[in-house]
């Protein structure tokens, strides 16, 4: 039992830590948090950690593709892992994976300042937004070897000059031949907690503090191409057009409203519309949109999938016209460690504070890690769920909360 | 009476020509007739007019803009007008536009070969499509001071570039600052007459070879601007969203039904598309999309615009959003010359070919034109009803038709 945590110093230190790394260093926008593998802004932010760490006597390396691993014990000791990732959506916010790392941190500095100097080892995963390449989760993925060298070489390419993963990698002295090595960093764990924003608002509107995550949901990412007819807008009769745009409508609908009856935390997008050739006087020739549908119950979410692959195919034909489904990536819902749940929750009641257990709507590296590791997530509020956006909120007192919730926890595991 | 004219030959000297503008140095893309203002491709069609011209003895020059001006009367008297414009759809085919000049250049030698030499003017406009600088019917707009000093020194600015109209006129060698000067074209007309693919299938699917259009459709361009609320696509529950693409998808099945059910050629289309941040992992924050509304009959026409703006409206605010109209460009349709419509019908008549009156679906240079001068048009059926693309196709043989047609028109009314 760790007695002594000073909550308010946690909370201010979190604050301060959040503040660093929102500055114009450590983003490349100025209206919201921009942040992504192997520019300068990331540089800067590992070089923070880094500096922090060393602080509290841990020694910092990276993996050969630049994930950042801190730990207190020689390699080949059992250590338990905290972390999570500080790359940033886009259009991000402050909070959003930095705050996780930044609660890793300051569970770090908890264990040292209270003498229990318990064996961590700190991680923060690479590009887990896709704001680079275009692909969530890629380095735990390359971490748990869920992409080919293929992909690493070839496929994946940055969003901003079509360059490969690859060569960015190179460019930035990381070894990126060495990819399958990245999976020893989890050697040595016998356990791994993230903390995270809800990114929802189940926390807020029920009054808790701190959300206990035994599941997440799984998703399936897709696009949808309906191949219609290009035709002039003003004379081409109603009746003999075949404009994909009316396919993509009824899509949009039926995929709110599939969504919605599968009930059980099942969550459908249609994020990425493209409109070839996108005129204002022409009937578009061609549609493009991006499915992105998720849920902690593998058989609704993937129906709803199935089901609008399938609804899509057949409004387009109705219509004379054809839609092609291409799935760009499944992960199934992922279920977290019985004991380690059990022990956050029992560090959750010690505290007072009102906490709840639940499944985390969005997807995290922790569905990577948890396939090698007995892992588990909390969660903290954000304000109105808002996420993956500027005005997004989270208080440094509920991750203060957090670190002292995942000390106790670890202390009980280790 | 003209009598002895080779409809062959004339099929044989237009395809020709369509083919010789079809080829490599008239389009900036491969993949389609690209051509637009004061690009070198363009300033080689404009030669290629000019030197046939010469060569019937026409006096060729250009307005302070670029319209080419071609006639075989001295400044002051009387001339009958005959043209089109030959810039392209970005995506466009071998027919919109530059069959009509390449026809109106025909009449012109029908006159001279038939030695009748009826008093003639050809005008070619300038940016008809919009492909240079968003903004369809540039040329003859400017030439009817539909515009402002504004639009065209700082409004009216460049796909491609961004640069204004003003900059570029200048950059070719034109004089801009003289524009208002541009609607002396029109002095000395006594009627114009511009033949023009249908871009409909009206006169495929009834088996005729000639359409006299006695109206040309109006419209309404106009933007929707639906604000949502961008969020974690996968932690935000169905039923908390402000998705903007769900108005963007009741509006455009609306806006089906609406022009369906209006009819009377009545017409509705969303063709360009913007979502931000358009990412596959996040409820979009705000959604634009383009309104092109038109038809023959005013009131119908209208109508539908307010009625789909009312529409989207009220739907953004049923789901807890906002959604803002803004207008672009209304023009309402255009009733065109009894005379001179009855000149061509006779005309057409007398050749024993299927021909039939109708309106216009598409907007046209006319629709300006004819606010001063007794004007009228003749359609030619295209493939399908394909245009605005590179698949369009029409018949030489029907311009050559249309050839004629105008030239006894235009014979019985000097």
């Amino acid at each position: 039992m760790v007695t002594g945590v000073d909550r308010e110093r946690s909370a201010a230190r979190i604050e301060r830590e959040i503040g660093t790394l929102s500055g114009p260093d450590f983003t490349t926008s100025s209206e919201a948090i921009r942040r992504y593998a192997y520019t300068p802004e990331y540089r800067r932010t590992l070089d923070h950690f880094t500096t922090a760490l060393q602080e509290l006597g841990f020694t910092v390396s990276e993996d050969p593709l630049g994930t950042l691993v801190a730990r207190n014990r020689p390699p080949g000791e059992p250590v338990f892992g905290v972390g999570s990732h500080c790359d940033s959506n886009r259009n991000g916010g402050r909070y959003d994976g930095t705050m996780g790392v930044v609660t890793a941190l300051e569970v770090c500095r908890l264990s040292a300042e209270n003498g229990i100097d318990l064996p961590l080892q700190v991680i923060s995963f690479l590009e887990e937004e896709g704001s680079g390449f275009g692909q969530m989760l890629l380095g735990s993925r390359i971490m748990l070897q869920r992409v080919t060298e293929d992909d690493l070489r070839e496929r994946f390419r940055a969003i901003d000059d079509g360059r490969s993963f690859w060569e960015h990698a190179e460019g930035a002295g990381y070894e990126p031949g060495r990819w399958r090595e990245s999976i020893h960093v989890l050697d040595d764990l016998v356990g791994w907690i993230e903390m995270h924003i809800e990114q929802a608002r189940v926390l807020q509107d029920t009054g808790k503090r701190i959300g206990i995550v035994n599941a997440i949901a799984g998703y399936v990412h897709a696009d949808v191409r309906v191949q219609g007819r290009g035709d002039h807008a003003g004379a081409t009769p109603m009746d003999l057009r075949l404009d994909p745009t009316t396919v993509l409508a009824g899509t949009v609908l039926e995929l709110e409203r599939l969504a919605t009856a599968a009930g059980h935390g099942t969550v459908g997008t249609v994020g990425e519309i493209e409109v070839d050739p996108g005129l204002i006087n022409a009937v578009a020739a061609e549609v493009r949109f991006s499915l992105d549908v998720r849920g902690p119950a593998d058989e609704r979410f993937q129906g709803v999938a199935r089901e609008i692959a399938a609804f899509a195919s057949a409004a387009a034909e109705r219509r004379g016209m054809t839609a092609g489904y291409a799935e760009r990536q499944t992960l199934p819902a992922t279920a977290l460690d019985g004991r380690i749940v059990a022990a956050l929750e029992a560090a959750a009641a010690e505290t007072g504070e009102p906490w709840t257990t639940m499944h985390s709507g969005a997807a995290h590296d922790t569905m990577c890690v948890a396939e090698r590791v007995p892992s588990a997530m909390v969660f903290v509020p954000c304000r109105d769920g808002i996420s993956h956006h500027p005005a997004e909120e989270a208080d440094p007192a509920d991750a203060a909360l957090a670190a002292e919730i995942i000390l106790q926890a670890i202390a009980t595991l280790v």
